[in-house]
Order: structure tokens, then C-alpha cells, then sequence
């Protein structure tokens, strides 16, 4: 009975996904961890296998695997199998919503959804705190300076690859195809998030996460160019001391560490560091247009309703630009004209329904802009 | 009397040196902390403005500065202000023996003297065990480390910047001059340790160092080289974390993180990661011999009487070559014969008498045979 106890029960929301089956890999690695539910969307082949694999019994989704208990939504799930750890890797707006019902069940929250701490981070924050729920980031950068992190901070430096489009002529971006696109040039990734590596939103989504997660001001977080992905994040203390977080392009590192923290129990073989390339450089402000717009908001007004309606229409467009309906710089065009919209509406949020309402409002804005879009 | 209480009382031995006049310059500048004591050797002018600067009263020399309060030696001194802190800053030898002594007086040894783990490692550790006084690094190569030190690490590297002979091509290097050595690229050091960089016996030492104070295996201490010395040191930890050490060659940095451990309150601007080199590379083993000679004994044999006769050798072949009286390339013949010669001996040390002892015996073979080679 005592060495049960040691065990850790892990729920994983959004199983099937990149991030999802990269930690049903990390965990058949660990000792000491077990699967005990997992939550999914629509790839049930994927699904079934992982269940199998990890003997899972238990699962929220619309589709019927065939065996284990399935539940209607998350809630009846973590509230059955009351876990340890929930792995919250649901992509898009679903995630937010997500999270903040882990957090009411969960000891630790390995927090890969961006949504949650770019739309809700301040309910995120609040709840976790009275809850007593570690948030531990699962994403490359912040895992980094989290692994980093000591008092004296003067300010951090978050590395991106600059994506598909870094080596693009100017003048040939704005056309590319999601076939272009999809070349993730050091990560694999998922679809919306690699188009968003090319945008450099998703840089933006993790500058916004940072400052939420380490209470820094947006001048005290600083991203720069590394083509080989091979440094993830720096700190720069206030002795002078520089401290760089380094390391293979590997999700699977920082996903074990999340759940293995304050320890380190995953092995993975030693990099030379004579192979990569640590040099960094400046993100160029004509290539990443809608990150340097972004940037500059947050600058002036970090407030969540524009921050919703950032993810929202991103989402949207991103799906709009994969679908072939809208090109590159489309996307560009929706988000800047949704997240202009919603900031003209005054939007005061005091509370998560607020943040979901917003989302609604600026996901209905996006969609009918996409779709006059089209039909031009 | 509760303030003063709170102030740590610092004793610097070797105050007129390099480290020991940088020491001065960090304290000036931190709040909390107060010279009470110095030692130092001829350099009378640079120490009476050092005791009339901080109001200084007690000090070691043989020569007077005409006010204060003289001792005849460093235990002396010691007993009478019991300090909280001894920074050991002596060059060579005499360095050993002045660690052995604060070993039995400070609560806390920031160590500069490179020779004290070198030739007296597995006894500074065993002292400083039984009187539980901590041995906090002042190199920056291992005050690097020691800042990133964490449990599974699986290897560790020390940077090297290759010195003044990095660009030279290799058939001149046996001949250059001090005054081509003494131009150190990056670091502004004292001489003995300008000419050790340039043949990495500096860096041999510091792998013996690093070695004693982590309890290491030499075979997980790598030597790589970065060219600006922005790169001090890294981690590599079982999980492919990799952590890396940076800012500006400024020794105060690691000096006060010495001093102010676990904290940092010494403040240094921010340095520009985009202006440094962070590419590192090979030693390069023909433009290095004396390294690797000194390398390969170590993974061979790692006993006291060779590394107290490698120091011993370096130190009179060193300073012959300052004088004019050997070639570049006769520090490593000396060394080497040295080393064979004490080797041969079949020495076994068994007390820090046996050091000294060996030192003296090492010293005096080494110093006829540069007179040997003088004469010839």
C-alpha cells in the first residue's frame, strides 16, 4: 500500500495532440508516474492506442473508444480519478476553459495551453494561489527560465527560431502557402502553432505568459533570434551574471521536467555543444509585423481584452489560412482588425465568464471578417 | 549594536594583488561588510592606501606602513580580529599555507588562490569539513559553476580563453617573449597567471580545482575554448538541460558573489549578449602541450606529489621566464622534468607537512635545473 502512495496520478487534457503524446512518451520513460485518465477531440484511433499502451481506464471526449468509462466533460473525470498532476496540452480557447477546471482538482498544473495564462492569467493566477496549485510551464522558454529563476532578476530573454518564413525574401511572405509554412524549421510542432512560429504570435502569446508567470514588466522581457533553437531562454541577473538555459529542441525535457520538479528523473543523452549554433540575433521588425504590433500594445495597454481577441482571431485565421481561404498576411489583417474592435468596445472583465463572453464577441467578429474576406 | 552585528568582518590575504586590490573595490561597494585586516607582500605604497581608504588597523607584513597594528604572521592576525570571511588571494605556495590557517579562523573562505585544491586539495576539504567553514570559489570558471551547481549533473566544462598564443602560429610560439605573453586578450590578470593562460597550465589547475571542489571524475570536466570569455562555465545535466554561466571578464563579479552568497548585492550593468561571442571550440592539443601533457597524467594518476610539483615547477619556470632566463617553451621542459623527477620518488603524502615537504623538494630540483639550463 506505501509504495502506491508514492506514485503519481497523472491526467492528461488534450492526449492526442503534439504535446499529449510526447508526455505518454515521457511517462512510459519515468518511474514513479501513472496515467490514470486522459481527455481528447477527435483522433480516437490515437486515443484508443495511448489507452491501451498506458492501461487507461478512464476518459472525457465525445467518441466511444469501446472500453474504460467514458465522461461527458472534464470535471466528472478529474472529480472520479482525483489526480496529482494534469498535463493541460488543449490547443486553442477549449484550453482556457480547461485549465481552470484542473484547477480546482489538480495538486500541480504542467501548463502547456498558452490560452490560459494569455486570456485568463490573472484568474489563473488567483485561483492557483487559493487553491495552492503549482503551475509548473511545460513550454520550451518558460520551463527554461523557470529552471533559471532566482531573486534578482533584472531581466529575461526568451529565444525564437523565426520560424518558416525567417530566410523568406520580404517581398515573398506575405504569399506564402501553408505547404510553405508547415517547415517548422528546428521544432515539431502542431499546425496552428507552427503557422503562429512563422507570425511570431506565438512569440507574443509566450512574452504575455512570462510576464504572468514571473511578474516582470513587458520591458524586462526580451526575445531575440536563435536559429538553432538550441538555447531556450536567459536570464541576466543584477550582478552581471548571465545564466542561458540550453538544449535540444526536445519537448519531451521540458514536459518530464514539469512533472518530475523539483527533481530531475528523465534521462536524455548529453548534446555537444560544439554542433549548435548559439549565436542570437534581432527579430526584424518587417518580417514579424504583427509581433512587433502586438508587442507595442502590450507596451502601451496590457489589459485581456484585446489579449482574447489576439488568441481569438489568431485561431480563427490561422484555421482560415490552412483551409486555403485566407493568405499569409491575412492573417495579419484579421487579428489587427478584431483586436481593434474589441478594443473599441470598452470591454471591462472582472470575471472567467467575462474572459469566455469576450472570446465569444471576438470570435464572432473574426469569423465574419474572414468570411467577407473570402467572399471579395 | 544590533547594525553592527549584521556586519560581516573581512580579512583579504594578498590585498595588494590582483584580486586582493579588486576585493577592495567590490567592498567599497557593498554595504555590510568591512576589511578589518590585510596581509600582503612588498607593495607597501598600494597597501597603506588600501588600510588609509577602508581605516584599516590591523595588517601582516614585514615591512611597516607606519600606523596600525603589524603581525608577524597571518594566525596572529587572525586570532586577534576572528573574521568572518578570509579571502585568500596569495599567490603560489605561500597561498597554501595561508588557506591552511584561515581554514582555522573564518566561518567562510572565498577562494582565489588556485593552489590551495591543487597541491592540498583532499586536506583543505578535510578541514574545512571538521570546522564547517564553507570554500566558496572566486575563479570565475567555478564560481560559474558552483552558481549553476545542481544535483545530476553529468558533466561540467570550464571555458578557456587560449591566451596570448591562441593566434600565434605555432612555430613561433616556442619563442615569444614575456612582453608578447603579458598581452592577455581578454582577462587583466596578475603575470604568473597572464603566462599560465597562454600555456593552460591556469587551466590545468582549474580542472584539478574543479575536480576537488565538486567531486568530479576528470573525465566529466571538459576544457573548451571561448574566445571572449563570455561563456565562464557549463552543465550539463542528465536530462540534456544544459546550463550555461555568462557575462562580462570582470573578476569583481565573482568576487562579490563570494562575498554576498547566497545573495547577490553587488550591482553590474547589464552586458549586451548580442555584442558577445558565444561560439566555443577545441584546445587545440600541438599549440597546448603542457595542458595536455598535464591531462593525460591526471586521468592516469591523480595523486598530490605530482600536482605539488607541477605547481612548484610552474611557479620558478614561470617566473625564470619573466626574468629572461628561459624560453616560452622552457616552462614546459621544466615542468615536465619536474614532474618526472618527483614521480620517480615513489613520494606518499600523508600530512600537509608531507605537502610543504614535497613543495620544497619539487622547488629545489626545479630550480637547479633552470640554473643548469642557464648555464648552458
Amino acid at each position: 500500500m506505501e509504495e502506491k502512495a508514492t506514485i503519481k496520478k497523472v491526467v492528461i487534457l488534450g492526449a492526442t495532440g503534439s504535446i499529449g503524446t510526447q508526455t505518454v512518451d515521457v511517462i512510459k520513460q519515468l518511474e514513479g508516474f501513472k496515467v490514470v485518465g486522459i481527455s481528447f477531440g477527435s483522433n480516437i484511433e490515437q486515443a484508443r492506442k495511448i489507452m491501451e499502451d498506458l492501461k487507461i481506464d478512464y476518459y472525457v471526449s465525445n467518441k466511444d473508444v469501446g472500453f474504460g468509462k467514458r465522461f461527458e466533460n472534464t470535471q466528472q473525470l478529474l472529480e472520479e480519478v482525483v489526480p496529482d498532476i494534469v498535463v493541460c496540452a488543449i490547443p486553442g480557447f477549449e484550453g482556457v476553459k480547461a485549465t481552470i477546471i484542473a484547477l480546482q482538482y489538480a495538486k500541480r498544473i504542467a501548463l502547456a495551453t498558452k490560452e490560459a495564462l494569455v486570456c485568463a492569467g490573472p484568474f489563473v493566477k488567483k485561483v492557483a494561489k487559493e487553491k495552492d496549485v503549482e503551475i509548473i510551464p511545460v513550454d520550451s522558454e518558460h520551463s527554461a527560465i523557470f529552471q533559471l529563476y532566482e531573486p534578482h532578476i533584472e531581466k529575461i530573454l526568451i529565444t525564437a527560431s523565426g520560424g518558416a518564413v525567417r530566410d523568406v525574401p520580404l517581398k515573398y511572405i506575405a504569399d506564402l502557402k501553408p505547404s510553405d509554412i508547415l517547415k517548422h524549421p528546428t521544432w515539431s510542432m502542431g499546425g496552428r502553432i507552427t503557422v503562429d512560429s512563422s507570425t511570431m504570435v506565438n512569440k507574443l502569446f509566450e512574452v504575455i505568459e512570462a510576464h504572468e508567470l514571473f511578474d516582470l514588466d513587458y520591458d524586462r522581457i526580451e526575445v531575440k533570434i536563435n536559429r538553432s533553437s538550441f538555447i531556450h531562454g536567459i536570464v541576466f541577473l543584477k550582478d552581471g551574471v548571465i545564466k542561458i538555459h540550453a538544449g535540444k529542441p526536445d519537448m519531451r525535457i521540458p514536459i518530464a521536467y514539469a512533472l518530475t520538479y523539483p527533481e530531475r528523473k528523465y534521462h536524455s543523452p548529453v548534446a555537444d555543444v560544439l554542433e549548435f549554433d548559439l549565436q542570437l540575433s534581432d527579430v526584424e521588425r518587417e518580417r514579424y509585423p504583427l509581433f512587433f504590433y502586438g508587442l507595442d500594445m502590450l507596451k502601451r495597454k496590457d489589459d485581456l481584452p484585446w489579449r482574447i481577441a489576439l488568441n481569438a482571431a489568431d485561431e480563427l485565421a490561422v484555421n482560415a489560412f490552412l483551409d486555403g481561404k485566407i493568405s499569409f498576411k491575412g492573417i495579419e489583417t484579421v487579428v489587427r482588425e478584431t483586436i481593434e474592435y474589441i478594443d473599441s468596445q470598452n470591454i471591462i472583465i472582472t470575471s472567467i465568464e467575462d474572459v469566455y463572453k469576450t472570446d465569444e464577441l471576438a470570435k464572432s467578429y473574426a469569423k465574419e471578417f474572414i468570411e467577407r474576406e473570402v467572399r471579395k
